[in-house]
């Protein structure tokens, strides 16, 4: 079975400029991430976007979604900022990709920063992706949320049940 | 649903020893590897033992068994040596742990240095744990493997289905 | 010879605020630093401000002078932002601190970041004013420059002499 | 002036070798040591010998000494395993290179794996070797010792003064 990870920016992601001294997207760090972890999965990866998901919009999501229909992968990992998360799992759910297994994760601390939490999220996502049932997922905190009963805790930064 | 991880050593838990320059064991890494990945999960965690897998024996194993069979949680992540993984899921898996979903797990590289797969493989393993039905199994490499159709590849240092 | 370190803030201290995405600051990293680096040294550490370079005003550079001025320590090493690092150096030269060495060093990316410079800046910033005669000296790249002979090239992110 | 940087093996460029769980050398570290510390100095790098300070014998000294000799530059680093580095700079010091600068340093931990001394202490040895007076010297712990007032000590893992 072929995993698909579609990229679409968010702290994952995110790059210090040492010019600038602010925060910007260049690549993608999954490949290294995976090469890290030793990943042995059958996988493509695709860059949808490289955004903030405070930027994350109708069209945006709209162009997501596309993809997930377009794609013959069955189980799809999607890298996303925290802050909408939620929003854009709830446009997958209603886009009725009825045979696929789609789980978004992200990450509170970029990758290229110490401390960051996104391999481990990224081992969790791409684990979960592979024996949930069809339906569209949260994977972040070690957890899995179905996309109808999971909100982020923005003072905790964590992710919890409703 | 509550999660147990064993700790018993391995490649995971292994430092340098500045004085030395041995490698060696001293505290498990697991607790701060759950912190860096904000894991959410209810969970605890024991030390069974801390020795390389090449020093793993029979009693180590029993070991092993009977922390499992004694454990109330359903779900176990055990955190293993690579180079005789394969042979403590089997006894395990002789061991008749039916109601239990037992996932091993391990890494190439110490989570001390740089370039290790621990935080990537901790978790996957704690992902599979809780969406796999009862069995033993092996996580490494981003996969899943049942106790009796893995087999470590000592050239590549990755794991492959029998 | 006991040396003074003087922490104003810059690059070097920056962290990653995980709940905003900003980057801010909280303490200094210094102490960590030294620890990592094994330092033998005699020191003392303060922190003057804790501020971006950008925001560094005659007040603030008023600030720093007077402290070097007070202090009883004849090297001083200052950590302070690439930004406005040379301004500062002009008016620590103009302060008639004749019998010190003082020694300006910062770095580009910071140090809880994967990928600085801050260690390297500071070992080799710590060497410098233990051996250079009194003087007002900026530490980058692993050269040294007098106050007076030097700009930071921002297109490049390095200093040179002028 | 020109710095020439002698790479002789130590602590420093160990690696671990995730096949056999050992550690061991490959290639020098030095030149992405400096893009890290983003040291603009004129520098050649040269690759003596890659072994254990425990390894260094009379042979292997008189070949540093010879390339010593050989050297245009008369500032030179040798980066070294801190075990036998006392008894290379006293080698050093009986072969008359007496308008030369040679600073000796190394690494209580490798710099490949976290928590490394390695950074601190390249930036500290190529900053005294531009400044300090001909001779040989050992630079650890932020300190600088000429060859003849100094010695490792075992118990902790850092050099003093005789």
């Amino acid at each position: 079975m072929k995993t698909l990870i579609l990229v679409t920016g968010g702290t994952f992601d995110k790059e210090y400029d040492e010019l600038t001294g602010k925060l910007y997207f260049r690549d993608t760090h999954i490949p290294e991430m995976l090469r890290l972890g030793r990943a042995r999965l059958a996988l493509s990866i695709e860059t949808v976007m490289m955004i903030d998901s405070l930027d994350m919009d109708e069209s945006g999501r709209a162009a997501i979604v596309t993809r997930c229909h377009q794609a013959r992968e069955q189980a799809i990992v999607i890298t996303h900022g925290t802050d909408t998360m939620v929003e854009t799992a709830r446009a997958l759910a209603a886009a009725s990709l009825d045979a696929k297994t789609i789980v978004l994760t992200g990450a509170m601390v970029p990758y290229a920063f110490g401390s960051s939490d996104g391999l481990f999220n990224l081992g969790s996502a791409l684990s979960f992706v592979q024996v949930l049932p069809p339906g569209v997922y949260i994977a972040m905190n070690g957890q899995h949320f179905r996309w109808d009963s999971v909100r982020k805790n923005r003072d905790t930064g964590t992710f919890e049940a409703l």
